[in-house]
């Protein structure tokens, strides 16, 4: 079969470009759905009944659709050959779907903004201030304990950190133990360009939250399973899959150094990822979703994404959490 | 090791643009190649046999390249620490090899076509009205009922239902069940933009269909197994595989209203996968297929794709079949 | 909740354009950074108590930072109900992991650049020549055989092929059996255009090389999983992972020929992963990654993504080894 000579033509002169590192913040903000009913998940047992229960549903609704004669008969839908296999793959699928009702209320989303002018009252509470704002960026975060500490990438908030107009605030939706969402201001507590972090604070007074279980990034192996966990292009609590497709990788930091023994992985990352958790296979935080490669700039996944190692995080964030400032920094 | 000063500054400035949704319907049409021996697929037993006739095969091949000296040997090919993990593995797959097997004869492929002038004849038989038009458009859609009835998203087919010049045409080429290939002319039954839903009608006099399995989606959980089976930019029959990213999503119709409860996957969904099905690891249909993310417009998968959900279908097609209208206009 | 009007506008008139198919070869060159960690994983046994070793590292990783008041708790780190399924999942992911170290040795990475002037010299050492170059493109390859045969795409080496000027040098880097990392000038052995195939050979002498094991594609099934490995934007030894999306494509070669045959999947493949293999669930090499589907030329994965099938390529390259040249040309 002839193939177009626009096709071919176009073949051999499509040499690439240089392209860019992009970090993987949004400053899209669709507003959140149904939140709740993705949260109330974790609420859900997903038992060995499950599939059961799904045939009885779709019995009880083809019934009621009875009157129209063209709905298709049951009988037909069932592929004996695949339910023998079904109960196998519960298992696995049953395994990813805990990893993520148990670490995904860990996962916080974070909007930075900037307000129209100074606000007169300097109340604590003025969540309303979002109304005369103007959404500048979107990234993830995630609890690191239960005081409040909020661990996210450094570019994600470096607007608000570098702040002399006072204008900027950076705000934090969460949910707590519960289950429940709540959105707070949250404040910077230290960041670290030099390594893409930084650590904020809500106020947990009365909140019980979930920090996330830590890994480690040392003894990882090209070809393990991994997970992220974010808010891409504002869609919150977004859960993408992959495999870690290389370590020891450098990564460019905010302010020009490099980021060694970044991770890279082929798990969906984009615009929104930044600052959010990359997960393994035992639920555990490995790294923190930083930057994907593009060639235009567009904070859309290429399947060539990168992560900040946990052990880097772990040395890190504590310093910023006692002294606010990096440990390089302190003399 | 230093890098690029170009990188590192593209970093800190590489603030993401708003982007859009784009519905994933394609007007790219490869014409297919050799369509016959991936359906043949399904008639071929995938056995436990599989991998023994795999190296079977391998060594007569290799043998036969003898006269040549630097062909490799087969005995650094086996690998016994793999080898010994290969049957575990072939379960899985096996798995997913049958999902498809059973389930893509009831995809079609659907492309709108704009005719250069009114034909003089007006007989049915007019397939080789193609040749006088412009493929204006392509999509994806599945098998309903043994009536002959295509589900298919409603801005696959809006040219045509929206066309006053008499000039527009849809096409779709599907499988019967004995996996002979047809091409036939649809007409619309009903359409519903509200949910970018559209039911078509082939003539199914003669031919025996095989009707997709119904699921539910109204207890999917994040983190579950899905597929898409369309045809991205044109490859028929394209199987692409991932998870449910999230649930209760919120996606734009073509008349602007929301499409509620829309799931969310990043199994890659390009342009041509619109109106296709998402599917469970049951080999049910959970889902149809209809939109990416994307900030180019590009119908390029961002591994951040959506579907509206299987339920909101279920209750839309049957009045789309028997009146033609969604429920919402008959009053 | 109200869509907003941009988006809705968008959705609507969101066509898609023409479209091109792109060899994925890339310009980029990052150098290494940290490949010996990488490959020295190939050493390290992933035992069963991998997971324990993790638990207990991260103990006393925690127990090292007790001065922090804020620092998380173990207790709470620990997730009985993930744990429990932990074992099982070992078995899949350590398969992966061991597909990779098995194989991941016998993929080359192949810089085409072209010198700014004649060297004075005609010494075969000169690797140094590349600090007087410009790198042009850069891709992936495998190693064919233990004389140092070298299997990737015409269309990376095109530019050497037909260099008249004598400035194009082709330079592949690669690790021997004992996973020392070796940098290499290659001669062109042989090329077929019409497959997109070529042959490169370095020199062996001393060093032990890996050859890939071999597969074969006629009787792959849509849904197997599949592995790339190469060097998309430089990052030797990536890793990624989908399933076979489709067979019997066809794809253009680089002098407009078709391609029969060709493998699609969805496993991320950009710029510079072009000429590695595809590999199967076996470790065995099913295919050449050639080209991915895109709409701006970018080499950036689409998930629409194609690979030469392995039975080609193993009719053509004996004959690119012993004549030089193709079959069809020999008569």
């Amino acid at each position: 079969m002839p193939l177009s000579t626009q096709a071919q033509s176009k073949l051999t002169t499509a040499m690439a470009k240089p392209g860019v590192l992009t970090c993987v913040q949004s400053p899209i903000r669709p507003r959140r759905s149904l939140y709740t009913s993705a949260c109330s998940n974790s609420e859900n047992a997903l038992s060995c009944t499950r599939r059961k229960s799904l045939i009885f549903f779709a019995s009880s609704l083809l019934a009621s659709s009875a009157p129209f004669p063209h709905a298709p008969s049951l009988s037909c839908f069932l592929s004996p050959s695949i339910a023998q296999e079904v109960d196998e793959l519960d298992q696995e699928e049953t395994r990813v779907v805990r990893i993520f009702q148990e670490t995904s209320s860990s996962v916080v989303y974070i909007k930075d903004f900037a307000l129209s002018s100074i606000p007169q009252s300097t109340s604590e509470i003025g969540l309303d201030e979002e109304d005369n704002g103007k959404v500048e960026g979107s990234g993830s975060g995630f609890i690191w304990d239960e005081f409040g500490h909020i661990v996210t990438n450094y570019h994600v908030i470096s607007k608000l950190a570098t702040d002399t107009s006072g204008l900027h605030r950076c705000k934090v939706s969460f949910v707590d133990s519960q289950g429940s969402n709540i959105t707070s201001n949250a404040k910077i507590v230290g960041y670290d360009p030099d390594y893409d972090l930084a650590v904020l604070k809500v106020d947990a007074v009365g909140i019980e939250l979930k920090p996330v279980a830590i890994g480690k990034s040392h003894a990882l192996r090209v070809g393990q399973s991994c997970f992220a966990i974010g808010n891409p292009y504002g869609y919150e609590n977004t859960l993408t899959t992959g495999i870690i497709s290389g370590l020891g990788r450098e990564i460019p930091s905010p302010n020009g150094r490099a980021i060694r023994g970044a991770i890279q992985t082929d798990a969906s990352i984009n615009a929104g990822n930044s600052g959010g958790p990359l997960i393994d296979s035992y639920g555990h935080v490995i790294g923190v979703n930083t930057a994907t490669f593009t060639r235009k700039g567009s904070g859309m996944s290429s399947g060539v994404n990168f992560a900040i190692p946990i052990d880097t995080v772990v040395r890190a964030v504590p310093y910023l959490i006692v002294y606010g400032t990096p440990y390089s920094n302190r003399y």
